[in-house]
Protein backbone atom coordinates (compact mmCIF):
# COMPACT_ATOMS: atom_id res chain seq x y z
CA UNK A 1 0.00 0.00 0.00
CA UNK A 2 2.19 3.07 -0.98
CA UNK A 3 -0.05 5.57 0.41
CA UNK A 4 0.96 3.89 3.92
CA UNK A 5 4.50 3.60 2.92
CA UNK A 6 5.05 7.10 1.34
CA UNK A 7 2.94 8.38 5.07
CA UNK A 8 5.06 6.97 7.73
CA UNK A 9 8.48 7.97 4.71
CA UNK A 10 7.44 11.61 4.83
CA UNK A 11 8.13 12.67 8.37
CA UNK A 12 9.00 11.78 11.82
CA UNK A 13 5.88 9.77 12.55
CA UNK A 14 5.02 9.28 16.21
CA UNK A 15 5.27 5.28 17.50
CA UNK A 16 0.95 5.30 17.96
CA UNK A 17 0.85 6.78 14.43
CA UNK A 18 3.37 4.04 12.45
CA UNK A 19 1.94 1.16 14.39
CA UNK A 20 -1.86 2.08 13.48
CA UNK A 21 -0.23 2.62 9.56
CA UNK A 22 1.52 -0.75 9.71
CA UNK A 23 -1.89 -2.32 11.12
CA UNK A 24 -4.29 -0.58 8.03
CA UNK A 25 -1.38 -2.05 5.67
CA UNK A 26 -1.89 -5.78 7.66
CA UNK A 27 -5.68 -5.32 6.80
CA UNK A 28 -5.22 -4.16 2.89
CA UNK A 29 -2.53 -6.98 2.10
CA UNK A 30 -5.14 -9.64 3.79
CA UNK A 31 -7.78 -7.96 1.40
CA UNK A 32 -5.90 -8.39 -1.57
CA UNK A 33 -4.74 -11.82 -0.93
CA UNK A 34 -8.32 -12.28 -0.49
CA UNK A 35 -8.06 -13.88 3.29
CA UNK A 36 -10.39 -13.14 5.67
CA UNK A 37 -8.71 -14.81 8.45
CA UNK A 38 -5.71 -13.26 8.39
CA UNK A 39 -7.73 -9.28 8.30
CA UNK A 40 -10.03 -10.32 11.09
CA UNK A 41 -7.00 -10.99 13.22
CA UNK A 42 -7.24 -7.32 13.46
CA UNK A 43 -10.61 -7.20 14.40
CA UNK A 44 -11.96 -6.79 18.29
CA UNK A 45 -14.09 -9.54 18.88
CA UNK A 46 -16.94 -7.06 19.63
CA UNK A 47 -16.37 -4.98 16.22
CA UNK A 48 -19.19 -2.85 15.20
CA UNK A 49 -19.05 -1.99 11.31
CA UNK A 50 -21.71 0.27 9.10
CA UNK A 51 -21.15 -1.77 5.72
CA UNK A 52 -21.96 -0.25 1.98
CA UNK A 53 -24.67 -3.19 2.13
CA UNK A 54 -27.53 -3.45 4.63
CA UNK A 55 -28.61 -4.53 7.47
CA UNK A 56 -27.74 -1.16 9.06
CA UNK A 57 -25.21 -2.40 11.31
CA UNK A 58 -22.68 -5.73 11.59
CA UNK A 59 -22.38 -6.93 15.38
CA UNK A 60 -19.30 -8.41 16.38
CA UNK A 61 -16.41 -9.90 13.85
CA UNK A 62 -18.60 -13.08 13.20
CA UNK A 63 -21.14 -10.93 11.74
CA UNK A 64 -18.32 -8.97 9.94
CA UNK A 65 -16.38 -12.63 9.32
CA UNK A 66 -19.74 -13.80 6.74
CA UNK A 67 -20.13 -10.38 5.37
CA UNK A 68 -16.05 -9.98 4.56
CA UNK A 69 -16.31 -13.75 3.17
CA UNK A 70 -19.68 -13.10 0.75
CA UNK A 71 -17.54 -10.20 -0.24
CA UNK A 72 -14.41 -11.65 -1.11
CA UNK A 73 -15.93 -14.74 -2.24
CA UNK A 74 -17.96 -12.95 -4.91
CA UNK A 75 -14.70 -11.78 -7.08
CA UNK A 76 -13.15 -14.64 -9.20
CA UNK A 77 -9.18 -14.10 -9.90
CA UNK A 78 -6.81 -11.35 -8.35
CA UNK A 79 -8.42 -7.85 -7.23
CA UNK A 80 -6.43 -5.00 -7.25
CA UNK A 81 -6.91 -3.02 -3.60
CA UNK A 82 -6.36 0.80 -2.83
CA UNK A 83 -6.92 3.57 -0.29
CA UNK A 84 -6.13 7.04 -1.10
CA UNK A 85 -6.26 9.99 1.06
CA UNK A 86 -5.65 7.96 4.07
CA UNK A 87 -5.57 10.03 7.36
CA UNK A 88 -4.40 8.81 10.69
CA UNK A 89 -5.71 10.16 14.38
CA UNK A 90 -3.76 8.36 16.86
CA UNK A 91 -3.34 8.28 20.60
CA UNK A 92 -1.95 6.18 22.89
CA UNK A 93 -4.81 3.58 23.10
CA UNK A 94 -7.47 5.41 20.94
CA UNK A 95 -6.99 6.16 16.91
CA UNK A 96 -9.52 6.37 13.45
CA UNK A 97 -8.40 6.72 10.10
CA UNK A 98 -10.22 7.68 6.96
CA UNK A 99 -9.74 7.31 3.53
CA UNK A 100 -10.96 6.25 0.07
CA UNK A 101 -11.17 2.97 -1.44
CA UNK A 102 -11.28 1.14 -4.50
CA UNK A 103 -11.42 -2.16 -5.56
CA UNK A 104 -11.06 -3.31 -9.04
CA UNK A 105 -11.80 -6.73 -10.53
CA UNK A 106 -14.38 -9.38 -11.97
CA UNK A 107 -17.14 -10.90 -10.11
CA UNK A 108 -18.02 -14.51 -10.43
CA UNK A 109 -20.67 -13.59 -12.90
CA UNK A 110 -17.95 -12.04 -15.38
CA UNK A 111 -19.07 -8.12 -13.96
CA UNK A 112 -16.18 -5.61 -14.15
CA UNK A 113 -16.22 -4.45 -10.71
CA UNK A 114 -14.52 -0.89 -10.04
CA UNK A 115 -15.51 1.35 -7.76
CA UNK A 116 -14.86 4.24 -4.96
CA UNK A 117 -16.10 4.30 -1.68
CA UNK A 118 -15.38 6.18 1.81
CA UNK A 119 -14.02 4.49 4.91
CA UNK A 120 -13.51 5.10 8.21
CA UNK A 121 -12.17 2.63 10.96
CA UNK A 122 -11.68 2.83 14.93
CA UNK A 123 -8.86 1.50 16.75
CA UNK A 124 -8.79 0.89 20.37
CA UNK A 125 -5.06 -0.55 21.91
CA UNK A 126 -6.10 -3.76 24.42
CA UNK A 127 -4.09 -5.57 26.31
CA UNK A 128 -1.32 -3.39 23.98
CA UNK A 129 -2.49 -4.96 20.31
CA UNK A 130 -3.89 -2.10 18.33
CA UNK A 131 -7.61 -3.80 16.95
CA UNK A 132 -10.18 -2.55 14.64
CA UNK A 133 -13.42 -2.03 16.91
CA UNK A 134 -15.19 -0.01 14.20
CA UNK A 135 -15.55 0.41 10.57
CA UNK A 136 -17.80 2.14 8.70
CA UNK A 137 -18.13 2.37 5.06
CA UNK A 138 -20.35 3.90 2.22
CA UNK A 139 -21.04 5.73 -0.69
CA UNK A 140 -23.53 8.95 -0.83
CA UNK A 141 -26.70 8.96 -2.23
CA UNK A 142 -28.56 11.57 -5.34
CA UNK A 143 -31.47 12.59 -3.10
CA UNK A 144 -33.99 13.12 -6.26
CA UNK A 145 -33.41 9.06 -7.44
CA UNK A 146 -32.95 7.59 -4.58
CA UNK A 147 -29.31 5.67 -6.02
CA UNK A 148 -26.19 5.02 -4.51
CA UNK A 149 -23.39 6.28 -6.09
CA UNK A 150 -21.83 4.08 -6.62
CA UNK A 151 -19.75 5.47 -9.78
CA UNK A 152 -18.42 8.55 -7.77
CA UNK A 153 -14.07 8.91 -8.44
CA UNK A 154 -12.15 10.96 -6.51
CA UNK B 1 -29.87 13.50 24.41
CA UNK B 2 -30.88 10.76 26.61
CA UNK B 3 -28.43 8.47 25.24
CA UNK B 4 -25.50 10.74 26.37
CA UNK B 5 -26.81 11.45 29.66
CA UNK B 6 -27.88 7.52 30.43
CA UNK B 7 -23.80 6.84 29.20
CA UNK B 8 -22.42 9.25 31.61
CA UNK B 9 -24.98 8.53 34.52
CA UNK B 10 -24.29 4.29 34.08
CA UNK B 11 -21.20 4.11 35.42
CA UNK B 12 -17.62 6.02 36.50
CA UNK B 13 -16.32 7.66 32.47
CA UNK B 14 -12.87 9.06 32.44
CA UNK B 15 -12.83 12.82 31.64
CA UNK B 16 -11.57 12.82 27.79
CA UNK B 17 -14.66 10.25 27.37
CA UNK B 18 -17.06 12.71 29.48
CA UNK B 19 -16.06 15.81 27.56
CA UNK B 20 -16.75 14.37 24.29
CA UNK B 21 -19.70 13.57 25.62
CA UNK B 22 -20.71 16.67 26.42
CA UNK B 23 -19.37 18.10 23.10
CA UNK B 24 -21.61 15.71 21.44
CA UNK B 25 -24.72 16.78 23.42
CA UNK B 26 -23.98 20.15 21.80
CA UNK B 27 -23.73 19.72 18.60
CA UNK B 28 -27.37 17.25 19.33
CA UNK B 29 -28.38 20.43 21.00
CA UNK B 30 -27.20 22.68 17.83
CA UNK B 31 -29.17 20.53 15.23
CA UNK B 32 -32.14 20.64 16.84
CA UNK B 33 -31.91 23.96 16.95
CA UNK B 34 -31.42 24.56 13.75
CA UNK B 35 -28.51 26.38 14.33
CA UNK B 36 -25.79 25.98 12.14
CA UNK B 37 -23.28 28.17 13.86
CA UNK B 38 -23.68 27.08 17.03
CA UNK B 39 -22.69 23.23 15.54
CA UNK B 40 -20.11 24.03 13.41
CA UNK B 41 -18.42 26.19 16.63
CA UNK B 42 -16.89 22.47 17.28
CA UNK B 43 -15.47 21.19 14.15
CA UNK B 44 -11.96 21.84 12.41
CA UNK B 45 -11.41 24.51 10.12
CA UNK B 46 -9.94 21.51 8.21
CA UNK B 47 -12.76 19.03 8.93
CA UNK B 48 -13.04 16.08 6.31
CA UNK B 49 -17.06 14.63 5.80
CA UNK B 50 -18.41 12.36 4.03
CA UNK B 51 -22.28 12.94 3.96
CA UNK B 52 -25.52 10.87 2.89
CA UNK B 53 -25.28 13.05 -0.30
CA UNK B 54 -22.56 13.56 -2.81
CA UNK B 55 -19.79 14.79 -3.19
CA UNK B 56 -17.73 11.64 -2.06
CA UNK B 57 -16.32 14.29 0.57
CA UNK B 58 -16.74 17.61 2.08
CA UNK B 59 -13.28 19.46 2.97
CA UNK B 60 -13.58 21.95 5.16
CA UNK B 61 -15.59 23.20 7.56
CA UNK B 62 -16.84 26.12 4.86
CA UNK B 63 -17.79 23.07 2.68
CA UNK B 64 -19.92 21.69 5.55
CA UNK B 65 -21.76 24.50 6.36
CA UNK B 66 -23.00 25.14 3.22
CA UNK B 67 -24.35 21.02 3.41
CA UNK B 68 -25.55 21.24 7.21
CA UNK B 69 -27.50 25.21 6.24
CA UNK B 70 -29.16 23.15 3.19
CA UNK B 71 -29.76 20.31 5.28
CA UNK B 72 -31.21 21.87 8.32
CA UNK B 73 -32.73 24.61 5.97
CA UNK B 74 -34.82 21.96 4.10
CA UNK B 75 -37.02 21.53 6.98
CA UNK B 76 -40.26 23.65 8.17
CA UNK B 77 -41.10 24.16 11.74
CA UNK B 78 -39.64 21.88 14.52
CA UNK B 79 -37.28 18.44 13.81
CA UNK B 80 -36.67 16.01 16.08
CA UNK B 81 -33.17 14.35 16.31
CA UNK B 82 -32.04 11.44 18.23
CA UNK B 83 -28.77 9.27 18.37
CA UNK B 84 -29.01 5.49 19.78
CA UNK B 85 -26.35 2.78 20.50
CA UNK B 86 -23.88 5.97 21.25
CA UNK B 87 -20.60 3.97 21.99
CA UNK B 88 -17.24 6.85 22.59
CA UNK B 89 -13.57 5.70 22.13
CA UNK B 90 -11.81 8.17 23.92
CA UNK B 91 -8.43 8.56 24.43
CA UNK B 92 -6.02 11.69 26.34
CA UNK B 93 -6.25 14.17 22.22
CA UNK B 94 -8.14 11.34 19.89
CA UNK B 95 -11.36 10.38 20.27
CA UNK B 96 -14.20 8.18 18.08
CA UNK B 97 -17.99 7.79 18.53
CA UNK B 98 -20.31 5.80 16.61
CA UNK B 99 -24.20 5.95 16.58
CA UNK B 100 -27.75 5.21 14.75
CA UNK B 101 -29.32 8.57 14.24
CA UNK B 102 -32.67 9.65 12.98
CA UNK B 103 -34.64 12.93 12.29
CA UNK B 104 -38.20 13.79 12.39
CA UNK B 105 -39.65 16.48 10.67
CA UNK B 106 -41.71 18.32 8.02
CA UNK B 107 -39.83 19.22 4.71
CA UNK B 108 -40.29 22.93 2.87
CA UNK B 109 -42.70 20.59 0.39
CA UNK B 110 -44.54 19.33 3.15
CA UNK B 111 -43.10 15.60 2.77
CA UNK B 112 -42.60 14.00 6.13
CA UNK B 113 -39.16 13.25 6.92
CA UNK B 114 -38.51 10.54 9.43
CA UNK B 115 -35.37 8.59 8.55
CA UNK B 116 -32.17 6.88 10.32
CA UNK B 117 -28.55 6.86 9.22
CA UNK B 118 -25.28 5.16 10.08
CA UNK B 119 -23.06 8.23 11.54
CA UNK B 120 -19.32 8.17 12.93
CA UNK B 121 -17.56 10.94 14.25
CA UNK B 122 -13.68 11.32 14.87
CA UNK B 123 -12.40 14.23 17.47
CA UNK B 124 -9.05 15.40 18.45
CA UNK B 125 -7.73 17.81 21.08
CA UNK B 126 -6.37 20.09 20.14
CA UNK B 127 -4.77 23.61 22.63
CA UNK B 128 -7.06 21.59 25.07
CA UNK B 129 -10.46 22.02 22.94
CA UNK B 130 -12.36 18.82 21.81
CA UNK B 131 -13.15 19.06 17.71
CA UNK B 132 -14.23 16.98 15.09
CA UNK B 133 -11.85 16.47 12.27
CA UNK B 134 -13.84 13.55 10.75
CA UNK B 135 -17.52 12.97 10.39
CA UNK B 136 -18.89 9.80 8.40
CA UNK B 137 -23.06 9.70 8.00
CA UNK B 138 -24.44 7.12 5.66
CA UNK B 139 -27.35 4.63 4.70
CA UNK B 140 -26.26 0.94 2.95
CA UNK B 141 -27.79 0.32 -0.19
CA UNK B 142 -29.80 -2.65 -2.14
CA UNK B 143 -26.80 -4.33 -4.16
CA UNK B 144 -29.59 -5.28 -6.91
CA UNK B 145 -31.52 -2.10 -7.38
CA UNK B 146 -28.85 0.04 -6.31
CA UNK B 147 -31.39 2.10 -4.04
CA UNK B 148 -29.88 3.73 -0.99
CA UNK B 149 -31.80 2.34 2.07
CA UNK B 150 -33.27 5.22 3.72
CA UNK B 151 -36.27 3.53 5.53
CA UNK B 152 -34.28 0.75 7.61
CA UNK B 153 -35.07 1.07 11.33
CA UNK B 154 -32.66 -0.23 14.16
Amino acid sequence: MNSVASLTRKRRVPSAEREVALLIEQIADAIRSRDVDAALRHYAPDVLAYDLLPPLQYKGAEALRQRLTAWLGSFTGAIAFEMRDLAIAAGNNVAFCHSLNSVTGTSQDGTMVDMWWRATMGFRRIGGIWLVTHAHSSEPFDMQTGNALTRLRP
